[in-house]
């Protein structure tokens, strides 16, 4: 009998409907013999109608005011998925943040957890209860309501699952795992059964929406075990696993990530002296403009440097505005930008310990004549910028170079 | 500088538009130099909306998570009221009933204020800050969300009024006060200044709807000053007192209070003998069917009885087929109902010590040839059922009679 906390997202309670669904799915897990936490979102939607009310009053509105009202939002929920159980015979009871209690630091909007008071929790479900918590939202140490920001509901999810100690924390959202690719890319890409924490946040981090860095982040840091599933049907999901047990490591790759996010700035001809690259990237920090990848080559001269990174392509604008300057006083030669690129990552632990992924990696793209214009390497990860127009083919010859649409072994399943 | 507490109901907070006009009186109240502490309500709408989502789910939802649901509509109005507020520069802070805290019983949907903790709502009045508290809802003693029941908005302001020893708490709807009778009836209707709460009692218990009864009750017991304003009109509205003054005493009468809502039941030619009221009126009360008027005549026989009560119409039927049984039983000569009658009542505390008011009202309705087919006396209070078609007539006579569009010396003004 395991102890095991589910989140749904809004998508997952977005209508009456959809909450008598979820309220199935719960009973299920509960007939299989676990006790139950169930954190939910607001339904999907009712956020941003609460915002626009609040807009139309202020348009930036008071925080601590704003999370009271934000805070109504899962409180809905948490009500109707109880009463949704009660109709089928399954004692529940809910609790908002600050019944928990989930106690948060006081930064309004983005609050984060201190503690979590497990005592009302534990009697609930002690006594056969399934317990509904309204994630998002905490108190903080003078009773003000708080919200954790983006993401704030698996973030509630995976601290509660840490605070009671579950056997597992149970994401349900609207894919069914996370796959080696994005499926619409490369419709070969496959489920992964189990994916490592650390790869779970290269992917994440590299535009893999499945998950929020946060809670993945969170989740590594307390050693709670992660699935992700999808509410809408049935299977055992991807489990985001501490062990890089053997059957992860045969695989060496986990999967390719994408990003289109990014856009390529480059000064040319930057007479080459120590602290350049302070110079070139002080201005854009003073900016407030986040560098991704930075890359340092010997110009074409030999005397003077070639100097690239990538920004966020809202942030091109500016940047190449702040760069011109930059350029004028160094005396470089030039300044050119590219938004049409697109970075492209593999992301495996097995990495580590495989010479060859990196070669095996270029001679894939060299074979479809795909020009790579930056690498950038880490532990488990490497990552190219490529044309966007390659981004498909890429993918594509990433995929199979690496044998990804095929399992690796067996496969965990999921105890619910 | 006077500490006053103000309560806005659903349609004074039913739009963004509404809830900014509020703020504007909330301030001007402020620059008047007086504390504040606003009560609101549910935006108009709101409740119901919650409700149709919980029956959707559950016919009859469970009453804990209905009031966890319910609690919500209050919430989003206190956030967006301080939002207005501080769009104008004025400081303000939001609380739920869970916050104050307004500790109830755990009777769900229908709780009672135990008690109040005013500690952190006279913090903020001494920093000087605008107090938002949202009303119809409270927390039990183990952190529960509890609901008042209709009219709740209203019992939270008038509670937190005699907890905080307020100087005057002001009910704002939308009418201007309380007239000595329905100005649809009768266009001569007067606004009155003052009303004593006995009065007041009468009135809302016989159908003017400005306030709830069960309010007016708690303020009667707090000795909690009270005053009924209109949100969309200026004006001082009218003050509910607790000294019969000899302005009060002067008027005899403060108004004329009407009821559609009764149907009559009569059994005639009854045997006269002990315990017939309890034969009839027993197996009425055992299906839970309240009584209102009561008469018992001897028969046009001379040693039978008849005996007429009135109930609520939605029970008519029911008490008729009741009737029914119970007068076979007793041997009765026959069962008679009437759905188109009206009670009329006068109401004023100058009653007690004046003679011949009773002559004059039935005189004033012969002299309009309508005819009387029950009368019923209290201390403060005559009422008559009549033909439902004389209502307007009655009305407009006894109006006359009584000399109530005349304004009865001069009136207090309300202190905001």
């Amino acid at each position: 009998m395991a102890l095991i906390v589910q989140k749904y997202g809004g998508t997952s309670v977005g209508s009456v409907e959809r909450i008598e669904h979820v309220a199935d799915k719960v009973l299920r897990a509960r007939e299989a013999g676990h006790r139950l936490v169930v954190v939910v979102s607001a339904m999907a939607g009712e956020t941003n109608r609460l915002l626009e009310l609040a807009r139309a009053i202020q348009p930036r509105p008071d925080p601590r005011e704003l999370d009271v009202l934000l805070a109504t939002g899962e409180q809905v929920t948490i009500a109707l998925l109880c009463m949704a159980l009660g109709k089928r015979g399954c004692p529940a009871r809910s609790y908002t943040g600050a019944q928990v209690q989930i106690v948060t630091d006081s930064a309004h909007t983005k609050a984060r957890i201190r503690r979590i008071d497990d005592e009302r929790i534990r009697r609930d479900l002690a006594e056969g209860r399934v317990v509904v918590v309204a994630g998002f939202q905490g108190v903080d140490e003078n009773g003000n309501i708080t919200t954790l920001g983006r993401g704030g509901s698996d973030t509630t999810a995976v601290a509660l699952a840490a605070a009671l100690r579950a056997d597992e924390c149970q994401i349900y959202t609207d894919v069914d795992g996370v796959y080696t690719t994005d499926p619409r890319i490369e419709p070969k890409a496959r489920r992964l059964d189990r994916i490592t924490f650390e790869e779970m946040l290269e992917m994440a981090s590299l535009g893999s929406k499945v998950l929020q860095i946060r809670s993945v982040e969170f989740a590594g840091k307390y050693r709670v075990p992660l699935r992700v599933l999808s509410t809408f049907q049935d299977g055992p999901g991807t489990l985001i696993t501490f062990e890089e047990d053997e059957e992860v490591e045969a695989a060496q790759i986990s999967g390719i990530a994408f990003n289109r996010d990014e856009a390529q700035l480059t000064v040319t001809g930057v007479p080459d002296r120590p602290g350049i690259a302070a110079a070139i990237l002080g201005p854009i920090a003073e900016a407030n403009i986040e560098v991704d990848m930075i890359v340092q080559n010997i110009g074409a001269d030999g005397n003077s440097t070639d100097f690239t990174f990538t920004v966020h392509r809202n942030d091109y604008e500016r940047a190449l505005d702040i760069l011109r300057g930059v350029a004028e006083r160094l005396g470089a030669r030039e300044v050119r930008g590219d938004t049409g690129i697109v970075k492209l990552s593999l992301v495996g632990v097995g990495m580590r310990s495989h010479a060859g992924i990196a070669s095996r990696m270029f001679a894939a793209l060299a074979a479809e004549n795909i020009n790579i214009r930056m690498i950038s390497t880490s532990e488990i990860k490497i990552s190219v910028v490529i044309d966007e127009k390659y981004l498909e083919l890429g993918v594509r010859a990433l995929h199979a170079a690496f044998g990804l649409d095929r399992a690796p072994g067996a496969a965990g399943g999921a105890p619910a």
